[in-house]
């Protein structure tokens, strides 16, 4: 009996594709699971880079297992999956409400979460009306970025009073997205402890004041990957870590090799008197995101790897356009422009796996090598 | 016999979700339209922004009209709703043949564009293996900007003499992408006569070596819009002016009240000392394009309105993450931070329209108001 000898590789596809290699998944989710294993901590990965019930099944051990997410949608496609522990992390508009409380009378443990009294007001008075008591965690600004009510404030414990038996306030919640300018690495375990600190602080000060509040939530990859403890802490979220990305790179957390994401490219011009080379993928693929812009090593729109995945020297996407991706050396490099003929493919690694993800339909997933093991849907939207 | 009293509005809407005013679409149109009537030549626009079967509808008189396309999947999705005169507007890559002859081969009449010898020949070899004489137009390089041959040189007469009698040479395209650094208006007018004259030059240049090249395709809508006259052309590519977005209005290609699409966002959250005010449409919603970052006027990732339409003072989304966009008054503002309570809904004005319309699977439409009176799928991908 003859067999099947067709093997499906990158070099088969067309261009441009997102590529996802599981060996290095793998290994990103196996770190942190030891990492917080070995602090002690809950896990509670964020899905939102991810997208994806393939993605979900190799990061977590069972369907009971806890994990966040940014859109309604998402909650909606992980339930679907089987999943019941999800923790919608962006904080709740009024006109989600009714969404949620659909998915939560289909069995869905959905919890959300609140920083202000004003929601919290409308809220609590919806959940009077359904009679479901939503699980709310409050959302504290640790570190003034964003959202959050200030931590163990006066206004944390309005709003905890606010939502009174109207809804379950589980506890707290933080993200420390000011980790992302920490190049430093004493910088990035002292903004996990200032994470830590404000999240534990602000649970003490509900529970001084006779609210139970046993959840205690923080997170971002570079806190996660740095805490030097969390005690008082019961759970890490943390998503980029699974595919890591330049920027994750870029701040000291992992290295490149730690990237398991990529774009695959054809060379389809040439600018020899400029040192470019024209790849056809531009920022519809790679997405417009320039997170490294302000980093010691600008890598532009994407660090460019061979079709094996190792970097090029200093070549760069130095510009993007649509559906076209400029490649040079950076400013100030000594290498020589490489030889790529038309045709050539290249990997190129992103600078927000989040951002980059989110322009594709699904991941070609590779183990290692080139040669093409599955493809893995995601999606997209609200 | 009661009637059905619901009409959906903007205001029932889930957020964030992306609106199309089809009145400023149809006002947007009919400008280009009677525009490039005036100038005496033929229309091929561009599809890319749109994405969209609903919009190609009111864009185009019939399914023979002329139209471009940035990737094949946009090819096949129009050739499916009856379009079949496309021009696939980027540079063809190796990979892409076969696909591009099984579009052929079900009778779509689709043309490429080849800008150097060595695509031409691997693309003359396939034509002759296939016997599919593929149209071909060769792409020219009016502005520095990206690709294309240099106007009227030997490497672009080397290319038609390398597609030879294999494909069918059209003629030529050039896309002048250096009019969006066009601020000034004479500049504008220059950077178009610029476009026409390397177009025309290098269409006369392959029929004095013989060659027919019928066809001189120029266009982007800075340039369409500014032409002083355009002889020699037959046809103009553009697409953002449908939409139109901050970009062009920044470049005084039309104003910020032709901008057609929007993103529909609602209060989440306050952070009165920083004078900010937390939206849930972030760059997922909106896109990363920071296209206005070096314009005299900088808005952020977006010009914020009321429901209605109506820019807010200066209130502009200063910040982006995943799902959160910060909103704030732009920096030296004399204007007072507006009230905008929980769960005010808001639209937002994008930068640059094809990235912010690739970030949704639809359009929510209205006709100059608030009432949705459509929705209007579009695909992504390629």
């Amino acid at each position: 009996m003859g067999r099947w000898r067709v093997k499906m590789n990158l070099s088969t596809l067309e261009t441009p594709a997102l590529v996802l290699d599981q060996r290095k998944l793998d290994r990103n989710i196996e770190r942190m699971r030891k990492r917080l294993a070995g602090l002690g901590v809950g896990a509670r990965p964020h899905l939102k880079t991810a997208k994806s019930i393939d993605v979900a099944r190799r990061l977590l051990a069972s369907v009971d297992a806890a994990c966040a997410v940014s859109t309604l949608k998402e909650a909606e496609q992980f339930a679907g999956a089987g999943l019941h522990d999800i923790l919608y992390a962006v904080g709740l508009a009024p006109n989600k409400f009714d969404h949620v409380h659909r998915l939560r009378s289909r069995g869905l443990g959905l919890s959300v979460i609140v920083d202000n009294a004003q929601t919290a007001t409308l809220l609590a008075a919806h959940a009077r009306a359904t009679g479901d008591r939503v699980p709310v965690l409050i959302e504290i600004d640790c570190d003034g970025q964003r959202c959050g009510a200030q931590p163990a404030s006066a206004g944390l414990l309005e709003i905890a009073d606010v939502l009174g038996d109207a809804c379950d306030l589980r506890g707290v919640m933080t993200h420390a997205g000011a980790s992302y300018g920490c190049f430093d690495d004493a910088a990035k375990v002292a903004m996990a402890e200032q994470e830590r600190a404000a999240a534990v602080g602000s649970a003490r000060a509900l529970r001084a004041a006779g609210h139970a509040a046993p959840v205690v939530s923080v997170g971002s990859t570079p806190t996660a990957c740095f805490a030097s403890a969390l005690e008082g802490v019961t759970e890490v979220r943390a998503g980029v870590y699974m595919f890591s990305d330049l920027v994750m790179a870029g701040l000291g957390v992992g290295s490149v090799d730690d990237i398991a994401l990529s774009v695959l490219a054809s060379v389809i011009g040439h600018q020899p008197d400029k040192g470019w080379i024209i790849v056809d993928a531009g920022w519809m693929a790679m997405s417009r995101d320039r997170g490294t812009a302000r980093h010691p090593v600008d890598q532009g729109y994407g660090l460019v790897c061979d079709l094996a995945g190792t970097p090029i020297g200093d070549l760069i996407m130095v510009d993007a356009n649509q559906e076209h991706g400029i490649l040079a050396l950076r400013a100030g490099s000594g290498a020589a422009l490489p030889d790529l003929p038309i045709g050539t493919l290249l990997r190129i690694l992103p600078n927000h796996a989040c951002a980059t993800a989110a322009q594709h339909a699904g991941y070609c997933v590779v183990d290692g090598g080139s040669e093409l093991v599955a493809q893995w849907p995601r999606f997209t939207g609200w």
